[in-house]
Formats: C-alpha cells, sequence, structure tokens
C-alpha cells in the first residue's frame, strides 16, 4: 500500500500538470462527453501538447487524431480516457504500453452499474497496477487545474473557474457542476478541482496527501458518499493539519438511517452511524459542512482571512435587529461578544453620535456612512479585547455602499484580526458585495451566517495547538492468550462470550474485574467466598438460563461462610424447582461492592471507522436520555477524560449533591485499555461492560459484568 | 381597547386606502426623509390626491403646498407626518381639528431615545385618543400598499415592491430594506408591507386582525424585537388561522439571553425567556423563523402551493448526491419518504431507463432531459402514497433546464400536491429558475432547504383541523378564599408560602394534597396520625428551620400510634438540642404514599406570556437533563396530556420495565387546575410542588410538598 501511495503522490505530480495530453476516445460530436472534453482542454488553453485519439478520425478540431495512443511518437505524460467502459481495458493497457503513468478515467459503466462493472473496474485496476499507473475515476467529470503553469481542463463541466486557494474534491459529478456554478456567482476561484467518481486506483486520501504539498492550495474541500477507510482518512487530515495547517471540510452525506439507505442504493455505499462520523471528524479536526452553502461560507473564512485568536468578536452594525439576531447565533456557537475596554469606549464615545449604541454590538445608527464605519472598525481593530469583527450593512437610502466596502477592505488589510462581513439585500448591496470579494472579505448573504464559518476557524486553531494524540501503548497486557481464547471459541463455532470468559479475557488486558469463582460445591463456595472477601452476591450459571432473577437464582448480601454455604444449596434448588431441564455449570460469587456508581463501556466496531469506544452513565441515562459520549480508538488520556466528562450527566460523577469525586482516572485507564484490546484484537465485534463500578476517587473501578461478541 | 381596537380596524383600512394624503413636514431637499417620502408617494402612482404641507415652501414637486394642515381646502383621509419630533404633537393635535382619523408618524425621537422621547410618545398617543385618531409608528419606514386600488407608497423604502400575497411587517425599519431587496432578486411580491416603529397605538395585534380579512394576503409575515402583549398576539394569530386560514409567520430576535440583552439595550424592550416564547408560538399555530431566508423559504411555501395532506414526499433529481443530503433533511424535520405502490413502479420501469433509481428518491439520472422529468414527476403525482414532490435539478450538459422548468410548472397547475424545486447552480439555472418564479413554483437554492417549509406547512395544516383549545373551566374552586389569604400574607409582608399555606391555596383549587396535619402535643399526633392513617411521615414546623433534615427534623415510615406519639416527643427534643433558639410551631404529620413516581409540576409567569406551567420528572431529570415541558395557560386537556408525554423520560411513566402505566389523567387534572388558579390569581408569581407523587392508573396523584411566591 505504502508504495503505490508514494507512487500516487508522484503520478498525481503530472495528472496536474502534464505537458502533453492523449485524449482517447473523443470525437468530433459537441454536446457528448467524449467530444466536450477535447474542446475544454483546448479552449483552457493548456501549457502542454494535446493529442487527440480516435480510430475512426484522421483530425478532430483541426488536429491531427492518432488511431491508437501507442501511434502517438512523442512521449505523453497523461491519458485521458472517454472510451465505452467495454474498452477501457484495452486503452489502459496501451498506456502501460506506451509508458504513459497517469490517468483519468472518465467513462462510466464500471461498479456503480453492478456485477458486470465491477469485473471490469477489477480488471482496470489490475492493469494499472502492472503497469505502476495511477489513475482518477472511473465515472467522474474530470480533473481541473487553474494553475497558469498548467490551466488544464480534463473535465466535461460546464466552465472553467477562476484561479483561487480553494481545492475542491468531489465523489460526486453532478454536484461539481452545480458547485462550479455557485462559486463563480460568489467570485470564489479554485486551485485544483477534483471529480473522482468511483475512486477505483486514486483516492481522496491520495489527493489529500498531494495537496498537503501543493503550494497553490490553502483550504481543502471534499465531498463524500461513502468512507471506506476511516482511519486512514483521519490520519491523512491530521497530517494535512499539522503538517501544513491546511483544513480539510468535509461534507458527508447519508445524515441519518434513511439518507443512509438512499445513498447504498445509489453508490452501493455502507454508509456507517453519523454520530461516528461526526466524532470522528472532530478527533481528526476535520471540519464536517452540511451543504455546499456551509462549506463555502467556511471555506472562504479559512482562505481568505487569518485565524481568529479567540471566541471574542465585536459587531458592528447599521440596524439593531440584525444585530441581535447575530448575537444570537454567536451564542449559540460558542463566541463570545467582546467587552470593549475604556480606551475604546472613550473613542466611540467622541466619533459616534450619542444615538450610537457603542457597546457591543455596536449600532452605528441607520444613517451611518463610511466615516463611521471606519471609527468603529479601528477601534475594535485596536482593542484587545476583541479578536473577530463581524460587520452588518443594512442598505439606507444614506449609506455609502461602495466607500463602506473600500473601507473595510483598508482596514482588514492593517489588521491581523479576522473580519466577515454580511451586507443584506441584493441588487442594491451588489456592488458593494463586489469590492468585499475582490479583497478577499468573506461575505454572507444572512449575518448570522458569520458566526458558524468563525466558530469552525475557532475549532481548527485549537485543534493546530494541541499535540497529536500519542495514545499510551500498555505492555501489561497479554495479546496472545486473549487471541488463544478468541480462537479456540470461534473454532467450537461460539460467538457469544457471557459473563465468566469475557471477564478472563478483559483482565488479561489489565482491566479491574471484581474478584469471583465459580464453584460446584457447598463446601467449594465456602472457601471461595472466603477467599474473596464478604459480602458477596452468589448467581446460578447456567447457559440454558439468560434471567437469573427469574428462577430465584440470585441472592446479593451474602456476609459470611455459613451463609455462603447454604446459599449455595438455596441457589441450586430454586433452580431445579424452576427449570428442571437446565444445565447447570455451578454457582458464580463475586465481591459485592457497596456505595458504587455504574457506568457502562462499550466497544462498537464502525464499519467505515473501526472500533469505537462508547462511555456512559448506567441505567435511565443510557436507555433514556442516550447521554453518551464515544471516540474511535486509539484513545489517548486526555480524550478519555474528555469523553467522562462530556456527557451531560457527568455532574453525577464529579461531585454532585455534596458527594466526593469518583475515580476519574480509572475510567480513563479503563477507556484507554479497551481501546488497545478493541485495536489488537479485531475479532472482538462488540464488547459491552455493564456495569462498570466505580468507587471515590483513588479508590479505583471494577467490571461487575461483561459481555462479547466475537465475528470472524 | 375593545372600542379602540374596532376603531384601529377602520381607520387602518382609511390608512391602506387613502383617497387623499397629506404629507406633513415634507420639503425639496432630495435624500432626505421628508423629501424622499413625498417622492415616493408621487412616483408610485397613488390612486388618490397628494397635498404637501411645509411652513415654509409655497410648492414641492410642482403640487402647491400648504403651511399647515387645516389650510388644505379639502377632506384629508391620512396624514402622513414627517416633521422633527419636537412638533409632531402639534401636527397631529391640527390633525384632529381637520377630522383625519388615520396617519402614519415616520419620524424618530421617540421612546427609543429614551426618557425625553418617551414623554413625547405618551403626548401624541393622548392626542389621538382624545381625536379618535389612529396612528402607525413613530420611528418608522412607513407603509406600502401595492393593490392597483391604492398603489400607496408612504414610505422612505428604496423601492417599491411587486404585487403579491405576502403581508410583512416590521418592528424594525432597517430590516425592511434589506428585505424589499431581498424579495425583489426572488420575484417575490407583496400585499402590504409595513414598518410599525415603536407601535405606540396601532400594534402587530392590530395589523394582524386588519390582515386577516385583507383578500389580498394569503400569508403573513412579522419581525418582532419585543413581545409586549404575549396573549393577545397567540389570540390574534389563532383568530387568523381559524377565521381565514392565513398562516403567520414570526422572526423574533433575541433567541439566547445575551441576544435579549442586546435586544434590550437597542430597543429598551423586555424579552422573555425564549423556549416559553417556543412554546406559545407552537400553541398558537404560529410558525417562528429563524432569519430572512427561513422566512421567505417558508413564506413562498405557503403562498405558492397547497397545503401537503401528510408527511410522505417523494424526491425527483438527476444526481444522488442531493438526493441524499434532502433525504436527510427530511427526515430530521420528520418528513417520510413515500414508498410507491406497484402500479408507479411499473409505470418507471417502463419510462425510465434501466440505469435510473425507480425507488425513491427517483435518481433520473445526470442525462435526465424534461421527457424523463415529466414520467417521473406524473407518475409520483398519480401515486396515492405521496402528499408532497421534491424536484432537484444539476446543471449537466445535456441538461434541457427551461423546458425542464415549464415542465414542472405544468405538472404543478395539474396536480393539488404541493411541489417544490430545487435547481442547483446560479448563472447555467438562472433562466430556469426565473419561468419557475413565474409560475409561482417555490424555488430553494439548497435542496435541503425545501424540507423545513414543507414541514412548517404540515404543522399549519394539523393546527388548522385541531380544534381550537376550550380549556375546562372548574367550577369548583374557592377563588375567594385563595385571594383572601393571598392578601392577608401580601398585607402582612410575606411574599414566600412555605408548605402549610401553600398546600391551603392549591387544595382550595382541587388539587389532590397529601392528608396532613400540623400537631402540637404528643396527643394530637397520636389522634392526628390515627385520621390519616399509616403509614405516615412527620417533620418539624419552624420557620427558622430550613433544612428539617440536619436537625433530626423529619421521620419516616411511623406506622402506629404509640410510634407517633414517641416520635412527636422525640423530634421536638431533637430539634431543641440541636436549634435551641428556633421558634417552633409544631410536628407536620403527613400521610406517607408508597412506591409513587416523583414529579414536578411548577408556574412561572413570563413578562411576555403571562403564566406558563412547567411538567417534569422529579430529581436528576430536571436537574441534569432540563427534561421539561411547558404550555402558557389556559392549558386544555389534550395539552395538557401531551405535555406529559413530550418529556424525553415520559417512558418512565408509562408502563417502563414492566412496571403499570401511571395515572395521566391525574397529571392532567393538577396541570389543568394550577393553569386556572395562575390565570385567577396574577399574584402568584412563583408555584413549585414537587414531588407530586403519582401511583398506577386510577389511584391518583397527590401534593406532598409545595411552595409559592407572591408578587404585588
Amino acid at each position: 500500500m505504502g508504495k503505490r501511495t508514494d507512487l500516487h503522490k508522484k503520478n498525481l505530480q503530472t495528472i496536474f500538470y502534464p505537458e502533453s495530453v492523449a485524449i482517447v476516445g473523443t470525437n468530433k460530436v459537441k454536446g457528448t462527453v467524449p467530444g466536450d472534453i477535447f474542446t475544454n482542454i483546448l479552449q483552457a488553453e493548456l501549457n502542454g501538447v494535446i493529442y487527440p485519439v480516435n480510430p475512426r478520425e484522421k483530425w478532430i478540431g483541426s488536429l491531427k487524431a492518432y488511431k491508437y495512443i501507442v501511434d502517438i511518437p512523442d512521449p505523453v505524460d497523461l491519458a485521458v480516457i472517454v472510451f465505452p467502459s467495454t474498452v477501457c481495458d484495452r486503452a489502459l493497457e496501451q498506456c502501460g504500453e506506451k509508458g504513459i503513468k497517469s490517468a483519468i478515467i472518465i467513462s462510466a459503466g464500471f461498479r456503480e452499474i453492478g456485477e458486470k462493472g465491477l469485473e471490469r473496474e477489477e480488471q482496470i485496476k489490475a492493469i494499472a497496477e502492472k503497469w505502476d499507473i495511477s489513475f482518477i475515476g472511473p465515472n467522474c467529470l474530470g480533473v481541473i487545474n487553474t494553475d497558469p503553469a498548467s490551466r488544464l481542463n480534463a473535465s466535461f463541466a460546464r466552465k472553467f473557474p477562476a484561479e483561487g486557494n480553494i481545492a475542491f474534491l468531489s465523489q460526486s459529478g453532478a454536484l461539481c457542476t452545480a458547485v462550479l456554478d455557485y462559486a463563480q456567482a460568489r467570485n470564489i476561484g479554485f486551485s485544483k478541482f477534483v471529480s473522482f467518481g468511483n475512486k477505483a486506483d486514486i483516492s481522496e486520501i491520495d489527493l489529500l496527501y498531494y495537496l498537503m504539498d501543493d503550494e497553490k492550495t490553502k483550504v481543502i474541500l471534499l465531498y463524500l458518499e461513502e468512507i471506506t477507510d476511516g482511519p486512514s482518512l483521519m490520519r491523512a487530515a491530521r497530517d494535512v493539519m499539522e503538517k501544513s495547517h491546511k483544513p480539510v471540510l468535509i461534507m458527508k452525506s447519508g445524515r441519518t438511517s434513511a439518507g443512509a439507505s438512499a445513498a447504498a442504493s445509489h453508490t452501493g455505499s455502507l454508509a456507517g452511524s453519523d454520530e461516528i462520523c461526526d466524532a470522528a471528524f472532530r478527533q481528526a479536526g476535520i471540519i464536517r459542512c452540511d451543504n455546499v452553502e456551509d462549506m463555502f461560507n467556511i471555506a472562504i473564512a479559512f482562505a481568505y482571512q487569518p485565524l481568529p485568536k479567540s471566541e471574542k468578536i465585536a459587531i458592528i452594525t447599521n440596524a439593531g435587529g440584525p444585530g441581535v439576531l447575530t448575537t444570537d447565533e454567536a451564542i449559540r456557537q460558542g463566541l463570545k461578544l467582546a467587552e470593549f475596554n475604556e480606551d475604546t469606549t472613550g473613542k466611540f464615545r467622541r466619533s459616534l453620535p450619542t444615538t450610537a449604541n457603542i457597546s457591543n454590538p455596536i449600532d452605528v445608527i441607520g444613517d451611518a456612512r463610511a466615516d463611521r464605519y471606519h471609527a468603529a472598525m479601528t477601534g475594535v481593530c485596536q482593542d484587545d479585547n476583541v479578536d473577530g469583527l463581524f460587520v452588518i450593512l443594512t442598505p439606507q437610502s444614506m449609506t455609502d455602499i461602495e466607500k463602506i466596502a473600500e473601507e473595510i477592505a483598508k482596514v482588514a488589510n492593517e489588521s491581523r484580526k479576522p473580519i466577515y462581513t454580511s451586507f443584506m439585500g441584493e441588487a442594491d448591496v451588489a456592488a458593494g458585495i463586489k469590492i468585499l470579494q475582490k479583497h478577499h472579505i468573506p461575505h454572507y448573504t444572512l449575518p448570522e451566517s458569520m458566526c458558524k464559518p468563525y466558530a469552525a476557524t475557532l475549532f481548527f486553531n485549537q485543534m493546530i495547538k494541541q499535540k497529536a494524540e500519542r495514545p499510551t501503548v500498555f505492555d501489561d497486557v497479554e495479546k496472545g492468550k486473549v487471541q488463544k481464547v478468541v480462537n479456540e471459541n470461534l473454532e467450537s463455532g461460539k460467538t457469544y462470550l457471557s459473563e465468566f470468559k469475557a471477564k478472563e479475557i478483559i483482565e488479561t488486558y489489565g482491566l479491574p474485574v471484581i474478584k469471583s469463582g465459580l464453584t460446584t460445591s457447598e463446601k467449594e463456595a465456602g472457601s471461595v467466598a472466603e477467599s474473596i472477601g464478604y459480602p458477596v452476591v452468589m448467581k446460578i450459571m447456567s447457559d440454558d438460563i439468560v434471567h437469573k432473577f427469574d428462577v430465584d437464582g440470585v441472592v446479593l448480601n451474602v456476609r459470611n461462610r455459613e451463609e455462603a454455604e447454604k446459599t449455595y444449596t438455596r441457589i441450586i434448588s430454586n433452580v431445579q424447582k424452576s427449570m428442571p431441564e437446565a444445565k447447570i455449570d455451578g454457582v458464580y460469587i463475586a465481591k459485592q461492592i457497596e456505595n458504587g456508581t455504574e457506568v457502562i463501556l462499550g466497544v462498537k466496531r464502525d464499519p467505515a471507522f473501526g472500533p469505537v469506544v462508547m462511555f456512559g452513565l448506567g441505567g435511565i441515562f443510557v436507555e433514556v436520555f442516550k447521554d453518551v459520549s464515544f471516540r474511535v480508538a486509539p484513545i489517548d488520556k486526555e480524550s478519555a477524560v474528555n469523553m467522562i466528562k462530556e456527557i451531560k450527566s457527568s455532574k453525577m460523577l464529579l461531585g454532585a449533591r455534596g458527594r466526593k469525586n469518583l475515580d476519574i482516572d480509572s475510567i480513563a485507564d479503563a477507556i484507554m485499555r479497551l481501546s488497545q484490546l478493541a485495536l489488537e484484537c479485531p475479532q472482538i465485534a462488540e464488547l459491552d461492560i455493564n456495569p462498570l463500578i466505580v468507587l471515590e476517587d483513588g479508590q479505583g473501578c471494577f467490571v461487575a459484568d461483561t459481555r462479547i461478541i466475537l465475528t470472524n
């Protein structure tokens, strides 16, 4: 894999910056994909040579056409294949023979059409591997590079976008056309624009690593319908963030389960649980976007303005209402309205009219002209309590809109604080907005829309500053022993491990299991109870009995040896009466923990992201309120502690009602060990610890019950 | 009040349809408010006569100017006053003398500037009352009526909107200009457009009642910064809904508390708690909007399309991704993707290509032209399982955008199901969108944005069908007795009523209070306990003791007369030991209810909406999860039951874990009685019943503890 990743990175450079391109399977028919792609490449004025390849034409668009790729006399960097899917394999084979290492396969008719297409896709993958070719596609719109050093438009998009520092990658070709149109209307340019389709060879991960080092790209946008390799995606986004400080924004469809099934029916993708996706993205510093508008709203904040230092913003407006609406949304997004220092307030008192509101949000009043905006903006820019600036304008009859826009651009140019704007309305403010866009001041139609992008840039800035997660790897675990138990059970066809076996496994990974033993005689019960220490709980052990309480198979509060012996006999006889046919393994005796709080730990294996560890408080907290937190493994100490603290009911753990704090560290340790177990033993499909009984700080926690479901 | 309301309704007709208008205080200076208003009225070609009034000019805009209003020789219907605020009182007085009954006061400088302005506002209100004048304003942008029968533009807005069936009312003038611009860009027209400013005389309530009967208006939009009379607003919206089936959409700023304080600083308004506002709006069938875009997204759905019968929608798209994103949002908004009947599926199999996805969402594939959209649309329109239709288009090179738009308009015209659209992109789809707008097909830039408007129309349709809330008025209550207790306490300076007094009050309103008695001797304790029945709880009664448990002043599980007598003595001696200085009233004895579930009821008085009743489960449910529901009083049976069922933890009441249902009816009864008490006794500022102990179905509930806070 590593080898092909390096290969892709090298070959992607050729895909984006080819000096010669063969358009394989193009034709003369305008309005068809093969014809339009040729026109697009030609019209974009590629910095390089184009070779049309068509078995039946002598020339296309006045360019000499070649029958086969191998007929081209000169070396070719990139092949853009637009042949029907049935002959793509032969075309790619010829690319190999010709020594071409980079290809874009536009053609549809592969995996997305079912069994037959999947076969074809496997074929071209094999050919690519054989010849060390890297390709984008199949089933895609193509690739655009606006860099003047290349000016490649190997796509059938309707338009060639402006140059910019935003890269856009999309699994859906249809969305690309809408995105290009949307961006053009807002004067948003792109560095690279890639529709990667079925990603049979080059994936979004490869593209992320390429763009990490692409000097023209500052922000990376990605539209995904399926996540095939969540951990790699997380690692790539984190690498990009840490090494190049570029944010990765992802729009992932399939948020709800019905949405997910729609995704399945149209791309054959398996959507993972959406909450897990949210959590995984946050862990990796990825910013998740809800829709195209949301994505570009956030993208321009990253692309055009510096990252903010803190959540403290100032709002400047010439109308009270929008100021209030924006304040509402700012608070909802976790931002704060800065309190100005006295110096600033003094300045405002001198420079703004008495009717103006000089506290935050600053209302410069409806008749404000550029001078008043200038005074307000420079005032807050010089105030150390302010780290970001939202400027709102409503078009009144005296508002000098364009002058204000110029003023904003000037102030932004001189300031290191991010400045966002919202000129409300449409036609009246259009010229002003154009000026803002020209100067790369983020503009939002709705003033409230300034808040989420600010929150996103703040989140990203905090993530960059955090040191990379380097989870503890415990070496006091016995991986081999666990593997042995797991294999034995799987071989004998058992996939459900109940309490006893499951405890053995987690104990091997250092989780604190309550002292216990299985006993098969009255006498043994007495001595085992004695060795455990009182009080103990005694329960019937039988694979045939699921509800132990119902057969009077559980006794609590056993306090001495004599009681333990009598209880053994009583339990056995109770069960023999209620379920004479049950095969009894014995009576299980365990230490009874008193005054503990019950929490739940769990492991789930997400199809996209792998093992996920879940934490919650026991009982109704999980059942009724779904009050749980989770993280994708591996989990470091800080994340484990955050998991515990971020549930709503965490108050119950942290000294609620005058009680002492519970032993958070011991829960965190259990979470990290579970995370390691889940990663090292992929046969564990699900694991529940319910309950984990937690004592006061310093006194640890104990697994009271657990079960594991295995998978082959 | 009633009299003035009727007056306003009559005078509003003259405000919107005047045959003669005096512009009082206008001048010749373009670019000023007094000058621009004159130009606006003149240019809009009012269906009537205009009279400029200015003490210093002979003519304005070639029209003869009058020195004073009273100098105008003919009768005048409407005065538009643009004089400085200092002379508005004299102008209005002259209106009265001249017999003018309707006025619009544009001028600022009233309540919004503080004490002095407030005085001026009171003055003009008094003058209006004296002369039976109704006026809009002061401090507003003015009034627009697009009806060709009037064509009034008595505003300083930059543009005169197109005719339409949406009315817009706004407390903020600045927002109006942005709204006009926004609407124009989307070809949205208005029936009436009113900036009502400080609403010193005519309020949004009066405008709602006027628009209820306005034939040109189908949908009413309202932007509010403060709600002064919540109950009247709710009643007006409900009346409009029930009598004219017109929805009221309100954008109310100040959602968060910081937002609210910004509102306070700029309009002097008192913002009520936001959750209460949400609940009150829902109760009244009001649709709350988050921002301008949200408001118009919903407005055009109401204005242009029929109301949907059910939540079952069909999505038609030519691109998978947007279909998935829309499905996600639809589910989130409570909609459902319809399952097509076999007949429909059969049709699709015949008319759509095999690569198309013929289940919902229907993917007609990127190369779809109008014929395929037509087949899909007519198919779902004929399917009884579908009640609404979302059509998505992404511009591919072969997409015949305008033809598809025409096709949609044709199908919508013939169908009684609401059809919404989203043509993604900008420039490429602009001509198509124009066609849709011309035919009144709601269009949304983002496909996801179709979902919330659909949910809103569905909600409204359900509200219309519900019978109006006619809350039970219990006549077994003793209003007089409660008033006496309340007055006595207030007169003696007591505003906090603890358990004993508070119980007396709620018992008088028929709430089931646990049997109890205050005892002052061992013997009495024995006999009272005897009469109550065992087990009983015994507690010390003393105003000096807040934490009764801490002084060993509470004993549970007292099971017979002898125990009761001994316990009396023990409690008294315990307390005398711990707090010798405490003044003891006696020992309070109450029936101990076993196996009950504790719930909480409360009453809070919201500054905007009046008494609100709150319900929740006891303990951590309220403390940690804030899992409560509430309604503005009065509350009918159905609402009370819904309140109980809508909390997240309602499972705990409804037979969770194999238990029987609790007595929901008895809780509902208690809620309704509390609601009546709160309305009939306005001195009750707060009331808590904590806990109300609820037994199994049929066995009732009992108030165990309660407290009341009074206010003068």
